[in-house]
Protein backbone atom coordinates (compact mmCIF):
# COMPACT_ATOMS: atom_id res chain seq x y z
CA UNK A 1 0.00 0.00 0.00
CA UNK A 2 1.29 3.49 -1.08
CA UNK A 3 -0.28 6.69 0.94
CA UNK A 4 0.57 10.08 -0.41
CA UNK A 5 0.13 12.92 1.86
CA UNK A 6 0.41 16.73 0.04
CA UNK A 7 -0.21 20.09 1.45
CA UNK A 8 -2.90 21.55 -0.59
CA UNK A 9 -1.01 25.39 -1.65
CA UNK A 10 -2.96 28.34 -3.43
CA UNK A 11 -5.49 28.47 -0.56
CA UNK A 12 -6.78 32.15 -0.44
CA UNK A 13 -7.06 33.81 2.90
CA UNK A 14 -10.49 32.34 4.26
CA UNK A 15 -13.14 34.91 5.49
CA UNK A 16 -16.90 34.72 6.55
CA UNK A 17 -19.17 34.04 4.18
CA UNK A 18 -16.39 32.65 1.14
CA UNK A 19 -17.48 29.45 -0.12
CA UNK A 20 -14.58 26.93 1.32
CA UNK A 21 -15.15 24.00 -1.05
CA UNK A 22 -15.11 25.92 -3.96
CA UNK A 23 -11.81 28.16 -3.08
CA UNK A 24 -10.43 24.28 -2.06
CA UNK A 25 -11.70 23.47 -5.49
CA UNK A 26 -9.58 25.98 -7.04
CA UNK A 27 -7.01 25.70 -4.67
CA UNK A 28 -6.89 21.97 -6.53
CA UNK A 29 -6.60 23.20 -9.63
CA UNK A 30 -4.48 25.59 -9.33
CA UNK A 31 -1.97 22.74 -7.74
CA UNK A 32 -2.66 20.26 -10.68
CA UNK A 33 -4.33 18.03 -8.52
CA UNK A 34 -7.69 16.12 -9.65
CA UNK A 35 -9.72 15.23 -7.32
CA UNK A 36 -10.66 11.54 -7.16
CA UNK A 37 -13.76 10.33 -5.32
CA UNK A 38 -11.26 8.30 -3.18
CA UNK A 39 -9.60 10.88 -2.10
CA UNK A 40 -9.45 12.47 1.31
CA UNK A 41 -9.33 15.80 2.08
CA UNK A 42 -8.20 17.13 5.76
CA UNK A 43 -8.83 20.64 6.84
CA UNK A 44 -7.88 22.01 9.59
CA UNK A 45 -10.64 23.51 11.87
CA UNK A 46 -9.22 27.19 12.08
CA UNK A 47 -10.47 27.85 8.39
CA UNK A 48 -14.16 25.99 8.31
CA UNK A 49 -14.45 27.97 11.68
CA UNK A 50 -13.86 31.47 9.91
CA UNK A 51 -15.58 30.60 6.76
CA UNK A 52 -18.72 29.59 8.70
CA UNK A 53 -18.22 33.24 10.94
CA UNK A 54 -17.01 31.35 13.84
CA UNK A 55 -14.97 34.16 14.74
CA UNK A 56 -15.90 36.36 17.93
CA UNK A 57 -14.27 40.20 18.99
CA UNK A 58 -13.48 39.96 22.41
CA UNK A 59 -14.22 43.34 22.65
CA UNK A 60 -18.23 42.22 22.24
CA UNK A 61 -17.66 40.52 24.95
CA UNK A 62 -19.07 40.38 28.37
CA UNK A 63 -17.38 38.58 31.16
CA UNK A 64 -19.56 36.94 33.88
CA UNK A 65 -18.18 37.20 37.55
CA UNK A 66 -17.25 33.54 37.50
CA UNK A 67 -15.20 34.23 33.97
CA UNK A 68 -13.60 37.26 35.86
CA UNK A 69 -13.09 34.81 38.92
CA UNK A 70 -11.31 32.16 36.98
CA UNK A 71 -9.07 34.46 35.20
CA UNK A 72 -7.68 35.98 38.00
CA UNK A 73 -6.63 33.40 39.04
CA UNK A 74 -5.18 31.60 35.75
CA UNK A 75 -4.00 35.71 35.15
CA UNK A 76 -6.55 35.57 31.94
CA UNK A 77 -8.12 37.88 29.66
CA UNK A 78 -11.67 37.19 31.17
CA UNK A 79 -13.40 37.81 28.32
CA UNK A 80 -11.26 34.98 26.84
CA UNK A 81 -12.73 32.70 30.13
CA UNK A 82 -16.24 34.15 29.16
CA UNK A 83 -16.19 32.44 25.23
CA UNK A 84 -14.23 28.85 26.75
CA UNK A 85 -17.23 28.78 29.57
CA UNK A 86 -19.94 28.98 27.03
CA UNK A 87 -18.20 26.85 24.39
CA UNK A 88 -17.80 24.45 27.40
CA UNK A 89 -20.17 21.75 28.68
CA UNK A 90 -18.14 21.31 31.71
CA UNK A 91 -14.56 21.91 32.84
CA UNK A 92 -12.16 18.82 32.91
CA UNK A 93 -9.38 20.61 34.57
CA UNK A 94 -8.55 23.86 35.61
CA UNK A 95 -4.50 23.69 36.92
CA UNK A 96 -1.45 26.68 36.28
CA UNK A 97 -2.60 28.17 32.73
CA UNK A 98 -4.08 25.26 31.38
CA UNK A 99 -8.31 24.89 30.55
CA UNK A 100 -9.24 21.35 29.83
CA UNK A 101 -12.80 21.13 29.29
CA UNK A 102 -15.56 19.31 27.64
CA UNK A 103 -17.21 21.23 24.20
CA UNK A 104 -20.72 21.37 23.87
CA UNK A 105 -19.54 18.06 20.64
CA UNK A 106 -18.63 16.17 23.81
CA UNK A 107 -14.49 16.72 22.44
CA UNK A 108 -12.35 17.03 25.40
CA UNK A 109 -9.96 19.61 24.56
CA UNK A 110 -7.96 22.73 25.87
CA UNK A 111 -9.57 25.88 26.18
CA UNK A 112 -12.71 23.84 24.65
CA UNK A 113 -10.93 24.98 21.15
CA UNK A 114 -11.44 28.54 21.46
CA UNK A 115 -7.83 29.89 19.90
CA UNK A 116 -5.91 33.20 19.07
CA UNK A 117 -3.67 31.85 16.66
CA UNK A 118 -3.91 32.54 13.09
CA UNK A 119 -6.86 35.38 13.45
CA UNK A 120 -6.89 38.63 12.21
CA UNK A 121 -6.69 41.56 14.92
CA UNK A 122 -5.49 40.75 18.42
CA UNK A 123 -8.72 40.30 19.76
CA UNK A 124 -10.25 38.10 17.90
CA UNK A 125 -10.38 34.64 18.91
CA UNK A 126 -12.20 31.43 16.72
CA UNK A 127 -14.57 28.75 18.07
CA UNK A 128 -14.68 25.55 16.76
CA UNK A 129 -17.67 24.93 13.93
CA UNK A 130 -20.89 24.32 15.53
CA UNK A 131 -21.81 21.03 13.77
CA UNK A 132 -18.38 20.00 12.42
CA UNK A 133 -19.69 16.78 11.01
CA UNK A 134 -22.16 18.96 9.18
CA UNK A 135 -19.26 21.43 8.28
CA UNK A 136 -17.59 18.34 6.43
CA UNK A 137 -21.06 17.03 4.30
CA UNK A 138 -20.73 20.08 2.96
CA UNK A 139 -17.69 20.23 1.76
CA UNK A 140 -17.83 16.59 0.87
CA UNK A 141 -20.36 17.25 -1.38
CA UNK A 142 -18.58 20.09 -3.16
CA UNK A 143 -15.36 18.31 -3.46
CA UNK A 144 -17.09 14.88 -4.44
CA UNK A 145 -14.55 13.41 -1.98
CA UNK A 146 -13.91 12.42 1.20
CA UNK A 147 -13.29 15.28 4.17
CA UNK A 148 -12.02 15.06 7.76
CA UNK A 149 -11.95 18.28 10.12
CA UNK A 150 -8.88 18.31 12.41
CA UNK A 151 -7.66 20.00 15.11
CA UNK A 152 -4.55 20.02 17.20
CA UNK A 153 -5.39 18.01 21.27
CA UNK A 154 -2.95 17.30 23.82
CA UNK A 155 -2.74 14.18 25.19
CA UNK A 156 -3.01 12.27 28.39
CA UNK A 157 0.51 10.70 29.63
CA UNK A 158 1.99 11.84 26.46
CA UNK A 159 4.26 15.15 25.70
CA UNK A 160 3.21 16.99 22.43
CA UNK A 161 0.17 17.58 20.33
CA UNK A 162 -1.16 15.47 17.69
CA UNK A 163 -4.00 16.15 15.15
CA UNK A 164 -7.29 14.20 15.49
CA UNK A 165 -10.34 14.39 13.43
CA UNK A 166 -13.58 16.78 15.06
CA UNK A 167 -15.63 16.11 12.15
CA UNK A 168 -15.80 13.56 9.10
CA UNK A 169 -17.90 13.08 6.01
CA UNK A 170 -17.84 9.32 3.91
CA UNK A 171 -14.71 8.32 5.53
CA UNK A 172 -14.93 5.71 8.25
CA UNK A 173 -13.60 6.68 11.67
CA UNK A 174 -12.57 2.77 12.49
CA UNK A 175 -11.02 -0.31 10.87
CA UNK A 176 -12.46 -3.18 12.82
CA UNK A 177 -10.04 -6.08 13.17
CA UNK A 178 -12.27 -8.01 15.30
CA UNK A 179 -13.50 -10.86 14.14
CA UNK A 180 -9.88 -11.11 12.12
CA UNK A 181 -6.92 -13.12 12.80
CA UNK A 182 -3.65 -12.72 12.62
CA UNK A 183 -1.08 -14.82 10.30
CA UNK A 184 -1.17 -18.24 12.61
CA UNK A 185 -4.93 -18.03 13.30
CA UNK A 186 -5.24 -16.54 16.28
CA UNK A 187 -7.57 -13.97 17.20
CA UNK A 188 -6.33 -10.26 16.91
CA UNK A 189 -5.11 -8.61 19.94
CA UNK A 190 -5.54 -4.87 18.09
CA UNK A 191 -9.59 -5.18 17.01
CA UNK A 192 -9.85 -1.23 16.62
CA UNK A 193 -7.64 1.09 14.27
CA UNK A 194 -8.64 4.90 14.77
CA UNK A 195 -8.01 5.29 11.28
CA UNK A 196 -9.69 8.84 10.88
CA UNK A 197 -7.48 10.04 13.55
CA UNK A 198 -4.18 8.60 12.15
CA UNK A 199 -4.89 10.16 9.20
CA UNK A 200 -5.51 13.45 11.04
CA UNK A 201 -2.05 13.03 12.69
CA UNK A 202 -0.41 12.15 9.21
CA UNK A 203 -2.19 15.27 7.62
CA UNK A 204 -1.00 16.84 10.34
CA UNK A 205 2.11 16.18 9.44
CA UNK A 206 2.24 18.49 6.17
CA UNK A 207 0.03 21.26 7.36
CA UNK A 208 2.68 23.51 8.70
CA UNK A 209 1.17 25.76 11.69
CA UNK A 210 2.89 28.79 10.55
CA UNK A 211 2.32 28.55 6.79
CA UNK A 212 -0.66 28.86 5.19
CA UNK A 213 -1.34 25.31 4.36
CA UNK A 214 -4.54 24.77 6.36
CA UNK A 215 -5.59 21.83 4.29
CA UNK A 216 -4.07 18.33 3.34
CA UNK A 217 -4.72 16.10 0.50
CA UNK A 218 -4.44 11.99 1.33
CA UNK A 219 -4.49 9.62 -1.49
CA UNK A 220 -3.73 6.21 -1.73
CA UNK A 221 -6.18 4.88 1.60
CA UNK A 222 -8.43 2.41 0.66
CA UNK A 223 -11.61 2.98 2.31
CA UNK A 224 -15.42 2.26 1.86
CA UNK A 225 -17.81 4.82 2.01
CA UNK A 226 -19.53 4.85 5.53
CA UNK A 227 -21.91 7.24 7.22
CA UNK A 228 -19.58 8.80 10.01
CA UNK A 229 -20.02 10.43 12.92
CA UNK A 230 -17.54 11.53 15.20
CA UNK A 231 -19.89 11.19 17.99
CA UNK A 232 -18.50 7.33 17.77
CA UNK A 233 -15.17 8.60 18.38
CA UNK A 234 -15.64 10.19 22.20
CA UNK A 235 -15.63 7.61 24.89
CA UNK A 236 -17.82 8.05 27.62
CA UNK A 237 -16.20 8.38 30.54
CA UNK A 238 -17.68 5.38 32.06
CA UNK A 239 -16.48 3.21 29.78
CA UNK A 240 -13.44 4.90 29.99
CA UNK A 241 -10.74 2.07 31.50
CA UNK A 242 -7.79 4.59 31.49
CA UNK A 243 -9.38 6.76 33.59
CA UNK B 1 5.43 19.39 0.93
CA UNK B 2 4.36 15.77 -0.03
CA UNK B 3 5.04 12.55 2.24
CA UNK B 4 4.63 9.70 0.57
CA UNK B 5 4.00 5.95 2.96
CA UNK B 6 4.73 2.74 1.94
CA UNK B 7 4.15 -0.51 3.44
CA UNK B 8 7.37 -2.44 2.94
CA UNK B 9 6.67 -5.98 1.29
CA UNK B 10 9.35 -9.14 1.04
CA UNK B 11 9.82 -9.29 4.81
CA UNK B 12 10.50 -13.16 5.86
CA UNK B 13 9.04 -14.55 9.05
CA UNK B 14 11.02 -12.75 11.73
CA UNK B 15 12.73 -15.10 14.39
CA UNK B 16 15.17 -14.81 17.43
CA UNK B 17 18.65 -13.86 16.52
CA UNK B 18 17.91 -12.72 12.80
CA UNK B 19 19.40 -9.51 11.60
CA UNK B 20 16.47 -7.56 11.11
CA UNK B 21 18.38 -4.55 9.71
CA UNK B 22 19.28 -6.91 7.07
CA UNK B 23 16.48 -8.30 6.54
CA UNK B 24 14.33 -4.94 6.06
CA UNK B 25 17.55 -3.91 3.87
CA UNK B 26 16.87 -7.07 2.06
CA UNK B 27 13.10 -6.47 1.54
CA UNK B 28 13.97 -2.76 0.48
CA UNK B 29 16.20 -4.07 -2.29
CA UNK B 30 13.41 -6.64 -3.59
CA UNK B 31 10.78 -3.73 -3.08
CA UNK B 32 12.71 -1.90 -6.19
CA UNK B 33 13.62 0.91 -2.96
CA UNK B 34 16.86 2.57 -2.52
CA UNK B 35 17.13 3.92 1.29
CA UNK B 36 17.94 7.09 1.42
CA UNK B 37 19.47 8.71 4.76
CA UNK B 38 16.06 11.67 5.22
CA UNK B 39 13.80 8.43 4.80
CA UNK B 40 12.72 7.27 7.89
CA UNK B 41 11.54 3.06 8.77
CA UNK B 42 8.69 2.82 10.84
CA UNK B 43 9.10 -0.91 12.39
CA UNK B 44 6.27 -2.67 14.47
CA UNK B 45 7.25 -3.94 18.02
CA UNK B 46 6.64 -7.09 17.62
CA UNK B 47 9.33 -7.99 15.05
CA UNK B 48 11.79 -6.39 16.76
CA UNK B 49 10.53 -8.01 19.82
CA UNK B 50 11.02 -11.32 17.80
CA UNK B 51 14.38 -11.18 16.42
CA UNK B 52 15.43 -9.69 20.14
CA UNK B 53 14.31 -13.41 21.62
CA UNK B 54 11.33 -10.88 23.13
CA UNK B 55 9.34 -14.17 23.25
CA UNK B 56 7.52 -16.29 26.38
CA UNK B 57 6.56 -19.96 26.14
CA UNK B 58 3.88 -19.49 28.78
CA UNK B 59 4.09 -23.00 29.80
CA UNK B 60 7.72 -21.60 31.33
CA UNK B 61 6.33 -19.54 33.58
CA UNK B 62 5.42 -20.01 37.14
CA UNK B 63 2.18 -17.71 38.29
CA UNK B 64 2.74 -15.67 41.95
CA UNK B 65 -0.42 -16.10 44.32
CA UNK B 66 -0.98 -12.19 43.51
CA UNK B 67 -1.04 -12.92 39.44
CA UNK B 68 -3.37 -16.06 40.53
CA UNK B 69 -5.94 -14.13 41.98
CA UNK B 70 -5.82 -10.92 39.67
CA UNK B 71 -6.24 -13.96 37.03
CA UNK B 72 -9.30 -15.38 38.69
CA UNK B 73 -11.01 -11.62 38.77
CA UNK B 74 -10.16 -11.18 35.70
CA UNK B 75 -10.99 -14.20 33.88
CA UNK B 76 -7.45 -14.63 31.96
CA UNK B 77 -4.45 -16.86 31.78
CA UNK B 78 -2.63 -16.09 35.72
CA UNK B 79 0.54 -17.39 33.65
CA UNK B 80 -0.62 -14.18 31.20
CA UNK B 81 -1.15 -11.94 33.82
CA UNK B 82 2.65 -13.07 35.88
CA UNK B 83 3.87 -12.14 32.50
CA UNK B 84 2.18 -8.66 32.61
CA UNK B 85 2.87 -7.87 35.97
CA UNK B 86 6.49 -8.63 35.51
CA UNK B 87 6.71 -6.36 32.65
CA UNK B 88 4.95 -4.02 34.63
CA UNK B 89 6.50 -0.84 37.34
CA UNK B 90 2.77 -0.31 38.42
CA UNK B 91 -0.65 -1.04 37.51
CA UNK B 92 -2.27 1.91 36.44
CA UNK B 93 -5.85 0.56 35.94
CA UNK B 94 -7.50 -2.47 36.16
CA UNK B 95 -11.67 -3.04 35.29
CA UNK B 96 -13.45 -5.57 33.54
CA UNK B 97 -11.25 -7.47 31.30
CA UNK B 98 -8.56 -4.88 30.66
CA UNK B 99 -4.90 -4.10 32.82
CA UNK B 100 -3.33 -0.81 32.51
CA UNK B 101 0.15 -0.65 33.07
CA UNK B 102 3.06 1.34 33.59
CA UNK B 103 6.12 -0.44 31.73
CA UNK B 104 9.77 -0.85 32.97
CA UNK B 105 10.10 2.39 30.38
CA UNK B 106 7.59 4.31 31.91
CA UNK B 107 4.92 3.35 28.64
CA UNK B 108 1.44 3.10 29.47
CA UNK B 109 -0.47 0.92 27.49
CA UNK B 110 -3.02 -1.99 28.04
CA UNK B 111 -1.19 -5.41 29.59
CA UNK B 112 2.48 -3.85 29.56
CA UNK B 113 2.46 -4.67 26.09
CA UNK B 114 2.48 -8.17 26.55
CA UNK B 115 0.72 -9.20 23.64
CA UNK B 116 -0.51 -13.12 22.18
CA UNK B 117 -1.12 -11.99 18.36
CA UNK B 118 1.28 -12.39 15.44
CA UNK B 119 3.05 -14.67 17.66
CA UNK B 120 3.44 -18.82 16.70
CA UNK B 121 2.60 -21.38 19.12
CA UNK B 122 -1.24 -20.39 21.15
CA UNK B 123 0.70 -19.97 24.24
CA UNK B 124 3.61 -17.50 23.04
CA UNK B 125 3.28 -13.77 24.07
CA UNK B 126 6.18 -11.09 22.90
CA UNK B 127 7.05 -8.62 25.41
CA UNK B 128 8.16 -4.99 24.35
CA UNK B 129 11.62 -4.67 23.97
CA UNK B 130 14.36 -3.97 26.98
CA UNK B 131 15.71 -0.71 24.87
CA UNK B 132 13.03 0.53 22.37
CA UNK B 133 15.36 3.41 21.53
CA UNK B 134 18.71 1.12 21.72
CA UNK B 135 16.79 -1.30 19.23
CA UNK B 136 15.84 1.87 17.09
CA UNK B 137 18.98 2.86 17.13
CA UNK B 138 20.72 -0.42 16.03
CA UNK B 139 18.35 -0.60 12.90
CA UNK B 140 19.58 2.93 11.98
CA UNK B 141 23.14 2.31 11.49
CA UNK B 142 22.73 -0.87 9.64
CA UNK B 143 20.02 1.29 7.60
CA UNK B 144 21.38 4.40 7.45
CA UNK B 145 18.27 6.34 7.97
CA UNK B 146 16.00 7.64 10.79
CA UNK B 147 13.76 5.02 12.40
CA UNK B 148 10.68 4.92 14.79
CA UNK B 149 9.54 1.64 16.80
CA UNK B 150 5.93 1.55 16.93
CA UNK B 151 3.38 0.05 19.23
CA UNK B 152 -0.59 0.04 18.95
CA UNK B 153 -2.09 2.18 22.16
CA UNK B 154 -5.39 3.24 23.49
CA UNK B 155 -6.15 6.27 24.25
CA UNK B 156 -8.10 8.33 26.81
CA UNK B 157 -11.14 10.00 25.55
CA UNK B 158 -11.53 8.48 22.38
CA UNK B 159 -12.22 5.04 21.13
CA UNK B 160 -9.81 3.04 18.64
CA UNK B 161 -6.49 2.57 18.60
CA UNK B 162 -3.14 4.37 16.98
CA UNK B 163 0.09 3.94 16.92
CA UNK B 164 2.30 5.57 18.90
CA UNK B 165 6.68 5.99 19.01
CA UNK B 166 8.04 3.80 21.63
CA UNK B 167 11.48 3.75 20.07
CA UNK B 168 13.20 5.99 18.38
CA UNK B 169 16.55 7.03 16.38
CA UNK B 170 18.25 10.20 14.68
CA UNK B 171 14.01 11.37 14.10
CA UNK B 172 13.73 14.61 16.75
CA UNK B 173 10.41 13.47 18.91
CA UNK B 174 9.13 17.08 18.55
CA UNK B 175 8.02 19.81 16.03
CA UNK B 176 8.82 22.99 18.47
CA UNK B 177 7.01 26.33 17.13
CA UNK B 178 7.76 27.72 20.71
CA UNK B 179 8.90 31.48 19.65
CA UNK B 180 7.40 31.24 16.18
CA UNK B 181 4.35 33.52 15.40
CA UNK B 182 1.48 32.99 12.65
CA UNK B 183 1.19 34.61 9.47
CA UNK B 184 -0.70 37.63 11.76
CA UNK B 185 2.31 38.08 13.96
CA UNK B 186 0.99 36.84 16.79
CA UNK B 187 2.55 33.96 19.01
CA UNK B 188 1.26 30.37 17.98
CA UNK B 189 -0.60 29.03 20.87
CA UNK B 190 -0.03 24.77 19.31
CA UNK B 191 3.38 24.86 20.41
CA UNK B 192 5.00 21.52 20.28
CA UNK B 193 3.75 18.89 17.72
CA UNK B 194 4.44 15.07 18.52
CA UNK B 195 6.00 14.95 15.17
CA UNK B 196 7.00 10.74 16.10
CA UNK B 197 3.75 9.72 16.98
CA UNK B 198 2.35 11.29 14.19
CA UNK B 199 4.78 9.71 11.92
CA UNK B 200 4.12 6.56 14.08
CA UNK B 201 0.39 6.96 13.70
CA UNK B 202 0.40 7.38 9.52
CA UNK B 203 2.77 4.40 9.25
CA UNK B 204 0.06 2.45 11.19
CA UNK B 205 -2.46 3.33 8.24
CA UNK B 206 -0.34 1.21 5.61
CA UNK B 207 0.91 -1.72 8.40
CA UNK B 208 -1.71 -4.04 8.17
CA UNK B 209 -2.48 -5.77 11.43
CA UNK B 210 -3.67 -8.94 9.58
CA UNK B 211 -1.16 -9.32 6.46
CA UNK B 212 2.84 -9.18 7.11
CA UNK B 213 3.71 -5.88 6.69
CA UNK B 214 5.13 -5.00 9.52
CA UNK B 215 7.76 -2.20 8.40
CA UNK B 216 6.50 1.10 6.54
CA UNK B 217 8.86 3.29 4.98
CA UNK B 218 8.26 7.39 5.21
CA UNK B 219 9.81 9.71 2.66
CA UNK B 220 9.56 13.62 2.08
CA UNK B 221 9.42 14.28 5.56
CA UNK B 222 11.81 17.42 6.84
CA UNK B 223 13.44 16.57 9.88
CA UNK B 224 17.10 17.43 11.33
CA UNK B 225 18.90 14.73 13.01
CA UNK B 226 18.64 14.28 16.53
CA UNK B 227 19.24 12.55 19.76
CA UNK B 228 16.19 11.84 20.04
CA UNK B 229 15.26 9.36 23.21
CA UNK B 230 11.64 8.46 24.11
CA UNK B 231 11.27 9.11 27.56
CA UNK B 232 10.91 12.90 26.81
CA UNK B 233 7.41 11.72 24.62
CA UNK B 234 6.81 10.42 28.69
CA UNK B 235 4.58 13.25 30.81
CA UNK B 236 5.36 13.02 34.55
CA UNK B 237 1.98 12.43 36.16
CA UNK B 238 2.45 15.73 38.17
CA UNK B 239 2.68 17.73 35.28
CA UNK B 240 -0.59 15.46 33.37
CA UNK B 241 -3.14 18.58 33.19
CA UNK B 242 -5.57 15.85 31.39
CA UNK B 243 -5.12 13.61 34.69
Amino acid sequence: MKLEILSVQHLPEIRFGMNLGQSLLDAMRLSGIELESRDIVAVTQKIVSKAEGRVLQLDTVEPSAQSAAIALRMKKDPRLIEVILRESKRIVRMRGEVLICETHHGLICANAGVDQSNVEGMDAVTLLPKDPDRSARDLARILGCGIILTDTFGRVWREGLVDVAIGIARVPLFIDFRGKHDTYGHPLNVTVLAAADSLAAAAGLVMGKTSRTPAALIRGFPWEESESNTAALLRAPEKDLFL
